[in-house]
């Protein structure tokens, strides 16, 4: 027997903003540690006897390089599975079990949405292993959540608990009221649902052909005429011809083989940052604080600086998040409102809720220092063995200065290395690219000049990230 | 008779940082318009009869060329008296007396702080009016400000009313308890000590040499030995043996002159954020929003966003002021303590205290988009007719793009232009120059390489602005 974790990378995190951004979501941020949430979850089940060092990531397509890039960078084996659009976590837990019955129909997957925390892994492996157990047996497995407040948030599964053994699941109900949840604490036969899952790829497949047949041939068809790469491809069509539904509606409350684990260790979904500072450590005065931060009569506050000084006088209960290029101030207890200003900027068309300042790229990163009518100031860091595209602009001249490292540069005909302090100059239409064979991040002050400066006035002529004929 | 405004230009407003700092305190700024403090104080009499086009700025060595240039700005010809060190108001008015005395005798000195914020200045005209009638028959004239609330931050003047005619002072209290401040309000005798007085400038000179004959001969000597050019220069050693008071105690507190000139018109100290607050106007919830700012759900909240995007959930009585190198959050009635955050910094050794990102010099101005190890980038705003100083780096080259408008550019025995995404580069220990001859603005993005990339890495060979020898 073997278990593989599958991580649900698929969504956008709009309340952990101005951190966590479309394209730079929640998920692949180090909110509570070191590693990113994603590596986090990679590695939950290290140290577990049957766990393999596969995984398997479902994600979208904007995420591919930077879902690669982070579980390379903890050496996690994993297939990257993109999806062609979101259809909810049936058809996305569907194709990879198609893609595990493949080698091992026996194979159990674990089903973990790539954006929750776990402070207490023993515990949480703990549950796993006896949740092992019934899926083997061929039980579909929820994890239930040991509540430890009155959560109106969150859907709620019924179960009588039997010690910690896998126990039957008498109802999933939904998210309740203030009086109802308080009822299930006091309870005990209430559980937070987590959206974790644990049963053997040809267990869920069977279930979903029975429960879901149009979803299962959907899925299936997909799986079988994908493309593989660095990444899998489902086919699109037919994963779009699915319908959208999740594990719970489903399969688990339709099923007569839904048990559910409980589970004590110390989870959060991270859903606000008013729940990200209950999970981080704070001070004697209950506050939190990350980075070039100063602070006067504060209680209870959470603060971030990533870029620039940041200082608060006689503040209690509020959270304040500074990025390169935004900043927001919110009280504790509004944290869930801040989908309301995303929805504000989204109605504006403002960038700042899709990229950060620092944009990447496989080959590295860029960063806009200056940005104004005529001319923009970037820097681009280029990894080691990286090389962009080659390319050429209609609109704009680039002056580069190098200011740490050693880059390549190709200039129409000519090819020759810069450092430190060294410069060129593009023209408008000189066919260019840049390239670093050597063995640290080289840094370019990039100077551009142009009555346009877009990011899309680019023909590339040959990339080797696949990008060629596009501008994005 | 004429009358000139004496403005008084000390202070550094550390209450108002950061948008205030030490280089370029509160009264250089547009805190309420257009215009800045010292600009509105200034103007605060155009339009009366006896106004001349004069007036006298007393303020700081390092504030002299922007006190210059925003004089310069509304077209307003000034003595600017460079106080060689603070020695509180009484001392720096004396210079400006015995100054104005050289002229004519009689003139009469309206003496501001360059930090207040006049609402109604008809009402401001109406009070000196009165007050000129006094100061014309020997009085020597404070205005007493109607008290709104019962503040006990600031010192009362008693004086029993009689419309609004200049009447005698019975005496200067001390700032009160709260109870006093209460039955002051209420009684009606008990006036805010503005700070403001009028008087003829022999008349003070008279007051002085009889009531504190050490300040008086102290500064006639310092004033007798000044040097004269772009700035009056008082003779430093003379003005520093002067004993530090201010003219309350060391004047109107002893004299037998003293009256008092009511004036109701919506006089502020612009004394913290919440201040500021108050006499800025505000929106149908109390909010005050500037720059690039959204809200969601807050009452009460200033939010001041200068560089980038602000954005704030479920606050109420909040101040946020955001700067291209500081932000600063604080509950309004915590406003007094960002004084606290100042001390901290400043104990720290903390640039931001002093200086914006933005640094003003005689001939532009400078930015620093980006610091690391090894390298810096700039950005360099020169006026068109300056002229940079002619110097060399020992520890940094230089690469400039020019971005925006033509420089000519010094570089060894070279001369030449550069236009729009032109570029040229400084090698360590180039003798260079950059001057503007022409109509606009130059922009000149400079990219710095070196291992040592201080301020004082310079040397100044020739310099338009006096600078020679100095590394400042």
């Amino acid at each position: 027997m073997t278990i593989i974790p599958v991580i649900l990378s698929g969504g956008s995190g709009t309340r952990l903003w101005p951190a966590s951004r479309s394209m730079y979501p929640k998920q692949l941020l180090p909110l509570t540690g070191d590693n990113t949430m994603l590596q986090q979850t990679a590695q939950r089940l290290n140290g577990m006897a049957d766990k393999t060092n596969d995984c398997m990531v479902i994600c979208n397509e904007a995420h591919r390089f930077l879902v690669a890039e982070q579980l390379r960078a903890i050496e996690q084996s994993a297939q990257v599975v993109l999806e062609p659009e979101g259809r909810n976590t049936a058809p996305a837990v569907a194709l990879a079990a198609f893609l595990a019955a493949e080698t091992d129909p026996d194979t159990l997957l674990l089903v973990m949405p790539a954006d929750h925390v776990i402070d207490n892994v023993a515990a949480f492996q703990a549950a796993v292993a006896i949740g092992c157990e019934a899926a083997t047996d061929g039980k579909l497995v929820t994890f239930g959540i040991v509540p430890t407040r009155p959560e109106t948030g969150f859907g709620y599964v019924q179960a009588t608990p039997d010690g910690g053994s896998a126990v039957a699941v008498k109802s999933f109900v939904e998210k309740p009221d203030r009086a109802t949840a308080e009822a299930y604490v006091s309870g005990g036969e209430h559980f937070w649902n987590s959206g974790m899952f644990l049963f053997g790829a040809q267990t869920y497949l069977n279930a979903l052909e029975k429960l879901a047949p149009d979803m299962f041939s959907a899925c299936k068809e997909s799986i079988r005429n994908r493309s593989d790469g660095d990444f899998v491809r489902p086919d699109s069509d037919s994963f779009l011809s699915s319908p959208k539904d999740s594990i719970d509606y489903a399969v688990m409350e339709k099923t007569d083989d839904a048990l559910m684990v409980p589970m004590d260790a110390g989870w959060s979904d991270v859903g606000s940052w008013a729940a990200l500072h209950d999970v981080r450590d704070s001070d004697g005065d209950g506050n939190t604080i990350d980075g070039d931060v100063y602070t006067h009569d504060c209680k209870g506050v959470f603060i971030q600086a990533e870029s620039r000084l940041v200082t608060a006088v006689g503040l209690e209960d509020v959270v304040i998040v500074e990025t390169k290029d935004s900043t927001l101030v919110v009280s504790k207890d509004k944290a869930q409102d801040v989908k309301a200003i995303v929805d504000q900027l989204n109605e504006q068309g403002r960038a700042e809720t899709n990229l950060h300042r620092q944009v990447f790229r496989p080959w590295g990163s860029y960063d806009s220092l200056e940005n104004q009518e005529g001319f923009q100031v970037k820097r681009l860091v280029v990894k080691p063995g990286a090389i962009l595209s080659l390319q050429k602009h209609a609109h704009r001249a680039e002056h580069w200065v190098v200011v740490q490292g050693k880059a390549r540069i190709t200039k129409n005909e000519e090819e020759f290395d810069l450092g430190v302090n060294e410069s060129t100059y593009i023209a408008i239409g000189d066919v260019h690219r840049i390239a670093n064979p050597f063995d640290a991040d080289a840094h370019i002050i990039e100077v551009q000049c142009g009555d346009y400066l877009g990011e899309d006035d680019i023909v590339r002529l040959e990339d080797n990230y696949g990008r060629e004929g596009t501008n994005t």
